[in-house]
């Protein structure tokens, strides 16, 4: 070992880290704590320490528990693959298969009893009293729930379901940072509460129930340029309770049962980011939110067109609204909202799909959306697993030859007043009490210029 | 050492990195300067290294001076903490803390005699002759000051004040990269001179006097996706003579006297921001600023909930504008400004608070902005340092049953002509000469289109 | 080596990776698929390998080929300077310069018969068979094609052709990372056929012929937060038949035939970025491209400023559009745009140029651009290479006193229907079939409100 605060895995003297790099890294920060005891040494005091994870396939089977600021657990591999369309794959296919897991500085969850939250967690951060636990990193490395395994509905693999989660992070928090992760066929992948001043950046956080969850209560943070791509009955993004969260320049695939849910959020933005989603409810703002911007974002919304995933859906109907707001004073600005749908699919039949819905709130901006709804034919579904990539980007890529859907651009409930909604959609398109609102047509072709 | 251009500083045979890592850091670059002396064999020449400091706690007694180009000083943690709830928490209550200090790959910044400029610096970039020194990185370390020391006005610990620098970058330079750092307790984080084609991402720099200042001139550089915020009187972000300048992605905290403040920039782009300020003077275009582009933006204002700080403000007044732009052509669009205040503290008293204030310039094009301004009551200022996180976290999430504030929307200074306001206020909150600039009222419930 | 599946180029037992380091990635590639050869060990695989290169020059005269999963080449340094300012100064003052090479962690490719395509390439990524080769990862190094070759013109070293790629991925490939990454004087920088959720972030690619290529077809990736800068002749940023892209947060340099081109691009994003050009065609979608979202970009155009260079463009004239576009519902919204042009050099003469051309398409809609044009005197061009920077920097911010240029903000040709242009111009600035798209002028001062 090159430095007295720099550790190994695979170097680490006691236990084996390809059995069980759980019991190793606690190994590990025990002597981290047993060396770094004094607190103030004439303004230095535990510095912390850094535990790489080589490349490799490395178990866990004890929950590693981390009570140190300072700790750096660092990997050279996300080394994300899709589990999704190699457990959908037919095993005859898959014999020919070059390999089959994720790869990278990998950790393969075993835990004997997963379960709800903590419990489940390949990683827990928690720690009691002051100051807030500080500037733990993860990095580059890969958390692999391996599988899922609800088979109530006799598809266990495609369940999103394991009671696995990869990291929890349960106190409050400052200044952590989770960069360059892989996270793959976990029910849970990151979950932090109270969260200050966190960075979540350049993660690769898909195929796994929920992506990235911020919980409790928490400001100041930002979850930036990330892929990541939820379950079905999961979100990709979900945050509660926060001021000042930054979502911004990620690339958040389907499915996710929302792309983006904020509970109780304010003053934060979502912006510029590309989402795409197979499901009403792409953007959930829920327990009033308010003074939050939407801003320079692409939504897309198509069907599945993958055969294994087509039977799922998230249980909403097209009168939800791909964005569904509540709160007061937001500002939906300068979107694009990309709505194909094959009207044979539409919930309830034969009624206008809603695209951006104020349930409450008043004070809410939304100007210079542009809406673009097509009817679409849906993919039959591909069964041939292995074409998942060239049949999605098929279906992506048809926008021709399409009619224009008629739609709901923007429903405002009834009672909600002093809303302003300016150039996003025409007078039929848009359905609010005109007297307590401000409304602006998006001029046409020929007419008056309002 | 594994190869001849790979460094570790508590490897380094002579001296001792944990007494003095500035003299270490010295011998090492004057041992790459031995190496490497040729600088052309057949295509190849001098390559540079990188320099490891791993996580401990490193004094720095004597100033690192590099003059090489294609350094890489890199760490294993930006470890940072908060030092100021410290400094401002009981020594009762901090006898329980768990650390008091900053940690990961830590430089304790123990100039003897620190000073302005390129005298207090940690790290001095500098040399002169062509080329532009180039391809410097400094990557996931910790720069702590330690100690604030004004103490002038009794408050020694929160005066941001004790002449030292993180980084001073003093020769014009091209393609530096300045990312993953930490920088607490330094009166400047990072101050660099005629830049070109900088990186500066993904850093934390807080409780810094000021953050990151681009000073002398430069161009086509990024400062994205860090978190940041300074001192009450210094500025989170800093540019003067800039061109192609991008500010995106960044999450900056209060304090600051200005957020961000750009003197004789042009042609840049201040870009998916979320920025909260506790003082008027957010954002400034100072000394003639021209064809930028402000956009997509958050923009939070409201009061210091937090006792130790509430004594100091930037002594600017509520006329003076949350953003205060001169200059030309200018584009600020699709921002969200939340303008929380407590009229108890209005200054002058009884007068609209200034939202958007452009103070000189032609052509200048504000469109599709939406202020939302309320009244609050300012915390009473929780003397205990540390509930600081939920008195924040509290005092950002009240945006319920406030009322509505009656402010200057935009005002444009007489003289100013040319300039065109659209859709961010109504007739009463936009204060200009009508008859040279062009308006359009946002519009309003039941009125006209317009 | 610290472990297994760690690897440094330096210290592999056989070849010499100063020699040639192609020959030595080649040897541990074959060493890790001699080592890692069980598909299936119990949820366990392959996970791959990392191979560390420091900071030294290294030659490749041996084309790497890789054809695994999982494996990450990373350096110590991104090493880029520019190779064209070095060879376009005096060799009296080169001799008074400290370096003339780019450094880092670098590659020299000096393969011996590059050419087109795959052949030229000094890092080829190949595999047939399932699944795609996944989670590939190149970081910190420095590639650099040395010099540019094309005597036909007789500036071979600015002819931006030497037939030679950095990175070129010829299979369908998922997961891939290039972060990081310095490259320079290649004739293409990278280049990924068949991507699906790639991320290209914080690289450095300069001074090479194109540098990011998205070919084949693909979806869900992101290039953000890079530098980047073509030559005349090629691409900053180009992709086709691709969906689902997000283009943001990049600071893109001249030259560039253009700094983006999408042919056949679909709902995608190109949002926050600051680009800036000297030729018309910033902005090309190209081959119909739909649903897309231009927003909040800061697009510059001016004229060459530097002496060896002026001598080229891309020989498009000024009706051909700074941002010329093809397809149906896209979406460009709030964003700058400098057209800064010496009249002397208006092609063809006399004629107002055009800002934003709809070249065909129905149902665009391009909302709150601001469009600032004026009239400069082009730099006489200064003939001292080494003060190209502040040449460069003073003509950027050369914005005062100059007078409006009339301009076609926006050109909807004939037989383009249902597109909607608003605030973006005034009515004689838009030049379309006002009856068959839809109009609202900028207001004017003093003017009624449209």
């Amino acid at each position: 070992m090159p430095s007295a605060n720099v550790y190994d895995v695979t170097e680490w003297p006691a236990g084996n880290a390809y059995e069980d790099i759980g019991a190793v890294i606690n190994a590990i920060i025990a002597d981290i704590k047993r060396r770094q005891t004094v607190r103030d040494s004439n303004d230095g005091g535990k510095p912390g320490a850094v535990i790489y994870i080589p490349p490799g396939d490395f178990r866990l089977r004890t929950q590693v528990v981390i009570d140190i600021s300072f700790l750096r657990i660092a990997g050279s591999g996300h080394g994300f693959t899709s589990s999704s369309i190699r457990f959908n794959t037919p095993p005859a296919e898959l014999e020919r298969w070059h390999e089959i897991w994720p790869g990278g500085s990998r950790i393969l969850v075993e835990l004997a009893e997963p379960g709800e939250g903590a419990a489940g967690a390949a990683f827990l951060v928690q720690r009691a009293g002051n100051p807030r636990i500080s500037s733990v990193e993860f990095a580059d490395f890969c958390i692999d729930g391996l599988h899922f395994s609800d088979a109530s509905n006799g598809d266990a693999e495609n369940s999103y379901r394991n009671g696995k989660t990869g990291i929890h992070i349960a106190s409050a928090n400052d200044s952590f940072r989770i960069t360059g992760m892989g996270m793959v066929y976990l029910e849970h992948g990151l979950v932090s509460h109270h969260a200050d001043a966190s960075t979540i950046d350049n993660n690769f956080i898909a195929e796994c129930g929920s992506c990235i969850e911020l919980r409790g209560m928490g400001q100041a943070s930002k979850i930036s340029n990330n892929l990541i791509g939820a379950g079905y009955h999961g979100h990709s993004i979900y945050a509660e309770n926060f001021g000042g969260l930054l979502v911004s320049g990620n690339n958040v695939f389907p499915r996710g049962r929302s792309s983006i849910e904020l509970s109780g959020v304010v003053r934060s933005s979502v912006t510029g980011n590309r989402l795409h989603a197979f499901y009403p409810g792409m953007l959930i703002f829920s327990g009033r939110c308010s003074e939050n911007l939407v801003a320079s974002n692409h939504f897309l919304r198509d069907h599945e067109p993958w055969a294994p995933m087509t039977r799922y859906d998230n249980g909403l109907d097209d009168q939800f609204g791909l964005l569904h707001l509540n709160g007061d004073n937001n500002s939906v600005i300068a979107n694009h909202i990309s709505a194909s749908i094959d009207t044979r699919f539409l919930e309830p039949r034969g009624q206008r799909p809603v695209i951006i819905r104020i349930v409450s709130g008043t004070g809410n901006y939304v100007a210079n959306n542009h809406i673009v709804a097509t009817t679409e034919r849906a993919p039959a579904g591909d069964a041939s697993s292995s074409d998942c990539f060239s049949t999605q980007v098929e279906a992506i890529l048809a926008t021709e030859n399409r009619a224009a859907l008629d739609v709901i651009a923007i429903r405002v409930e009834p009672g909600s007043s002093r809303n302003t909604i300016l150039d996003s959609g025409s007078a039929r398109e848009v359905l609010m009490d005109m007297s307590a609102n401000a409304f602006r047509a998006t001029p046409v072709p020929g007419g008056a210029p309002n």
